[in-house]
């Protein structure tokens, strides 16, 4: 029988993944935004933001609300946990807000002639944080664990393109505006898949109670 | 009478607030080593780095095994409360990381002729990091209020700073890569300013529990 209680854990976890779709739908039209020049829907995107803001609100006070009632200790674990994720999505919604703004500058000006794959940096963070909510709603800590190593894999390549970018700089000053945004488009990708690289710590802990965050063997910075 | 939970409530506090001050000792001396081109110093804090990861991981154990205890309403929303702004001077950490790194890149190339005022940006930053954690220790809403709007001013000196940066690259391409480690530092003291400003506001919850974070009146993007 689902008491009150599980009902209120339930409705928090709901919540948090209805977030996570936001935030992963963000992310995305932010990156289409700069793929396609498309000022209108970067615009949107950045409209968008408070929507995350306030979700991470509606968290807090239902995680707060969950452990002022003396939750089982496996409970409490979960409410805390919920809770540092959300703080997470909302970081990846203003990651995305950058983004989005980046993509109206960008759309401003000519394009650049830059050999960036920016959609495969963008898939790769994506996949990530789709794999860091996944292990959390199957509480599969194999698979919050094995998704942490592709943290270096997306620093890898924003290390390229900022390469690439500085390149492109030095070749002719009138790049260097355009440049700098998508050295911000890049940076804020590398940042959300830090994002879910904490998101699956945090899983990992929550099912284990083993504190990984912090591991010398694992920390990849 | 002081109770063994309140010894323990009293313990969390002076983890998080050793924390802090391990917080701004690196901000400080990552400052100071980009200043004085110190590469001793930028590895000494790169050295460092793990210690607010520890810090990190010993308050939120602390802050779950008070939470198993149910606490009081009130004390709960401060366990919460300590457990978030620890998570933001652990990131305060890891910018005071990266601001070491570009101080150690740049002192191995020779000096840049930039007019930012570095040293003013750090100290408005430091600042702020003081006053949200005195705000905190005397749990004064109306100081924490005050220095939400310091962050703006902040965000001036930054983009003030990232323009004239790319004004120097613009005149000399070999300026690019000393000019692109500097706006590494600005951006960074910019985001310690947004950790501030975080913790100022989790003071405010934590006094009035009204939940000011993501008021659009108060709001500075």
């Amino acid at each position: 029988m689902q008491t009150h209680h599980d009902k209120e854990l339930a409705d928090l976890k709901d919540k948090l993944l209805t977030m996570a779709s936001h935030a992963e739908s963000a992310v995305a039209r932010a990156v289409q935004a700069v793929v396609n020049r498309d000022e209108a829907l970067a615009r949107q995107v950045r409209a968008d933001d408070n929507i995350l803001d306030q979700f991470e609100v509606a968290v807090d006070e239902m995680g707060v609300a969950l452990l002022a009632k003396a939750p089982l200790a496996s409970d409490l674990r979960l409410v805390v946990m919920v809770m540092k994720i959300s703080q997470n999505l909302e970081r990846v919604g203003d990651e995305a807000n950058k983004i989005a703004k980046r993509a109206r500058d960008l759309a401003s000006e000519p394009p650049l002639k830059a050999n960036l794959d920016i959609p495969k940096m963008a898939q790769l963070v994506l996949n990530m944080l789709k794999a860091a909510l996944d292990a959390f709603v199957r509480r599969d800590a194999s698979a919050a664990r094995a998704l942490i190593p592709q943290d270096k894999e997306v620093n890898a390549l924003n290390k390229r393109f900022q390469n690439e970018l500085i390149e492109l700089m030095t070749q002719d000053p009138a790049n260097i505006r355009r440049c700098l945004w998508l050295t911000v488009v890049s940076k804020s990708l590398e940042r959300i898949a830090d994002h879910a690289k904490n998101i699956a710590e945090d899983v990992v802990y929550l099912c284990e109670a083993h504190d990984i965050r912090h591991d010398a063997s694992i920390k990849v910075k």
